[in-house]
């Protein structure tokens, strides 16, 4: 593939176009990857391609959550891995939490891959410096990130098929469960089973975003970036009562304002 | 693939989605032509999936204009072959001008590809009683609709490369040109040209929408019905002083009004 100059106004945008065309030529992703992250890409250009407000309090929120969970876990699919599979590492290495490959269409081999690619992106990450402000070991705290999914021997209430499959070590025990890019269904079972459900959804009409416990609006990468930005620079923050349902409508206010900026 | 019910709240969407993977896993589509349904699912997702006011005004402004074109071409890509080729050929009919393939990522196996299966589509719209309102015959008329795009020895001024190619007897001849789902580049050159370009994009922020002499922001099959419907069925219609910025910042307010009204 060309490389995309650095002064492209849209470098970021079609980089990460690129990630998943080749995750779907690889067979990483289901046929509907593709579509979904199109929609991802119009959300998120009405956005402004930018964290708004609301996202911010959002991501605070989420922090705030992962920090007193006593088993969080970050359940990631195969655009989370491909968009931002590092920022899901920094953020496991930063919480102390596993991660687990979780597919609404499960097969063994897309599990295989995904987990494959994501312990290349830990070797590059291991090699980085450690965000600022994180004071632990950083080689440590990165290599001590589980990669959990390969044998899913436990079962989501609510939901039949491959896709009720989860392991129980990760999803199965925890009590917040960090989950970009969730099918509605399946946030709605966990929500069911008590647990707290951070989203991560640039739709802010989705029925994940609707059903989450808390939902940032936010492009997948910049809002693994902004937790682990709060999670190390910001002692200033815990949970609130929060109010879901007035984020979403905050978030829907921005993409108005945005549009009537233009 | 399981039939959807007819109850689905969302079946023309997924039959759409379907497809266009459909068309991607058999070669019809370049890499990145499920991600811009995506795109184009969030766009009509917001305008609520339905023509709006200011879509209609810009659909009969298309109909005015095609009828009064010497020689109007239908140009289609891909995607709208897949959700919308008997559309287009039902409208070549009514206004009897030909339907070009003209791809961004052109490769003759893919355009041999889409013209086939215009061919099919042909073939069932021939079986098809004529719209209500059009008085010729319709056979004659479906039959007698030309698919070019095959021996494109016609190059667009302005292009470069395998973009810039099309055939003498469509574009390269026409002064009004129908494009749904076009690029920016290639409407920016065909506006240079000196040709009417009507452009159907769910994108009213796009590039191609905002260089369009008419932009229809609507979905290209919904489109394509309200531009029959307006030849066979409305008589008092005929070209504007047309503001095109003005349609396409009432489709930004009408995405808005339709937020707030959630």
């Amino acid at each position: 593939m060309a490389r995309i100059p650095d002064s492209h106004p849209r470098k970021k945008s079609l980089l990460s176009r690129e990630r998943i065309v080749y995750g779907s030529s690889n067979g990483l992703l289901a046929d509907s990857a593709m579509i979904a992250h199109g929609r991802g890409e119009a959300f998120d250009y009405l956005l402004g391609e930018r964290t708004t407000k609301s996202a911010r309090a959002a991501i605070r929120e989420s922090a705030a959550r992962l920090r007193s969970a006593k088993n969080p876990v970050i359940s990631v699919n195969g655009n989370t891995v491909l968009l931002a599979g590092k920022g899901a590492l920094r953020l496991g290495a930063v919480i102390g939490c596993p991660i687990e490959v979780n597919l609404y269409y499960r097969t063994p081999e897309r599990v295989s891959g995904l987990i494959s690619l994501l312990e290349m992106q830990k070797s590059e990450v291991l090699e980085e410096a450690a965000p600022v402000g994180f004071d632990g070991d950083w080689v440590e705290s990165v290599g001590g990130v589980r990669l959990l999914g390969k044998s899913p021997g436990f079962r989501i209430d609510g939901l039949e098929g491959p896709r009720s499959h989860c392991t129980e070590e990760g999803i199965g025990i925890a009590d917040c469960v960090l989950v970009p890019l969730e099918d509605g269904d399946r946030c709605e079972a966990l929500v069911n089973l008590g647990k707290e459900v951070l989203v991560i959804d640039l739709n802010p009409l989705s029925r994940s975003a609707k059903e989450a416990s808390v939902t940032i609006v936010d492009e997948v990468s910049r809002a693994f970036d902004g937790i682990l930005h709060v999670l190390v620079s910001d002692s200033e923050y815990s949970e609130t009562d929060w109010d879901n349902e007035a984020v979403l409508r905050s978030s829907l206010e921005e993409i108005c304002d945005y549009l009537s900026s233009l």
